[in-house]
């Protein structure tokens, strides 16, 4: 039983509002320590029955094909066997 | 410069229907081996002059107040100083 973690990301150089707008919340909560904060997604996908090195490989692909947006987002995976 | 990654996932036994509307999708597009998807949320904070254990703290009580709905959300702290 495979688990693969996908987190999705905007590129550093896409602008991110939401984010933006949880940064202004925090600092007006008093957590002025906080330079910057960046909003993703994540994605648990379970896989049973598959083998860890084709795991990495069929999430790669649903992680590029369709959680995210290649255009402006990144993502990276993690399989844990 | 701290960076902490804080995830933020429905509880198991709440209903996740984005992530069963992902799952659909998958299984349309030939990817039959994937039981079970979860959608959640991923933050990065930037806390530059933070120690790495003050960071962990000050991102763990973030989680819980602002960034996670504690009645159906769990979450999870990871901090890279």
């Amino acid at each position: 039983m495979a688990r693969a973690r996908v987190y999705v990301t905007l590129k550093k150089s896409v602008f991110d509002p939401q984010g933006n707008t949880i940064h202004d919340a925090l600092t007006s909560l008093g957590y002025d320590r906080v330079a910057d904060v960046r909003q993703g997604k994540y994605f648990e996908l379970a896989l049973p029955d598959v083998g860890a090195d084709e795991a990495k490989r069929t999430a790669e692909e649903i992680a590029h094909r369709v959680l995210s947006n290649p255009v402006i987002e990144s993502y990276r995976v993690e399989v844990e066997p």
